[in-house]
């Protein structure tokens, strides 16, 4: 089990590419009674910060769940392929008609039929501090420690020029 | 969003189909400073009891993260086909050499090259509590909110019989 540095933006396009093509994340909360609840997302879209953003109702469950504790995970996964990623991060509600129309996509109608007038349309907001992912295709499992916002999407900044804790595993084993 | 109550023994012929198809789950933790983690993992059986089995390496991050808080969630992902599950249970480490015979395959061998004789071979046990899928197949999101430990293999138990508490609802939104 080889590991070893490498280039982390090549890691960071390729994280994102991931994120692009399988678009649908669970995301996992943890409710009152310490059980981890997890649910389907549409990921709409990504910050200059490298938050990712959600669209939910103001009034479902998960809601309640993120005010409770605001730590979540979104894992995306496509088995066949052998692909998977683990955002670790914190959740935040954010009521913006501005962003949600930004980030508003015709697909998200099946599920607000009243589109960007529905009442209990809002937004999601995670900041990703931890970020994971296997991939077969490149026999590689990549792991960040730190903090990634900025880095996620800052590919210039000095941040992300820092791959101190960045460290890459080229048994691609969904397993560990 | 029609709400109905139909057999529940269909939803959970269903779920129990679409975990042998997807087979690899993304497990979720609380790591200590209370962020969640997931990784994938290869489901490999079911008890009597509905309990699933996962293999894992003893002294892995994730068996450090369980014993600290033994909640756990696995879910199952196919954007593809809009088929997710999401198991909200508890983790248990498991070293018991005949139960990891019975439960191997060649196909982890890859992961474990000494096979059933690698010295950090461990089973995990998760006791499933609550349960839910969506399937934009059959248009349906159907919601345990009850322990489905007995129910998930004890189709013919009283247990089983109870659905007081398990829900449908039509609509197989990957938003709610």
């Amino acid at each position: 089990m080889a590991s070893q540095q490498k280039d982390p933006r090549d890691a960071l396009d390729h994280l994102d590419a991931l994120i692009q093509e399988m678009r649908v994340a669970m995301m996992t909360t943890v409710e009152e009674d310490g059980s981890l609840r997890a649910r389907p997302m549409w990921t709409r879209g990504r910050d200059a910060d490298g938050s990712l953003w959600l669209f939910t109702r103001e009034h479902a469950s998960k809601v309640g769940e993120v005010s409770h504790d605001h730590h979540v995970n979104l894992s995306y996964a496509d088995a066949a392929r052998e692909r998977f990623v683990s955002l670790s991060g914190r959740c935040q509600l954010v009521l913006d008609r501005d962003r949600a129309r930004a980030l508003w996509s015709p697909a998200l109608q099946a599920w607000f039929p009243q589109g960007l007038d529905d009442p209990e349309l809002a937004l999601l907001r995670v900041s990703v501090e931890k970020a994971e992912y296997w991939d077969a295709s490149t026999r590689r499992r990549v792991h960040w420690a730190r903090r990634v916002r900025a880095a996620l999407n800052g590919h210039g900044s000095d941040e992300a020029g820092d791959n101190a804790r960045l460290t890459f595993d080229d048994r691609g084993a969904p397993i560990s």
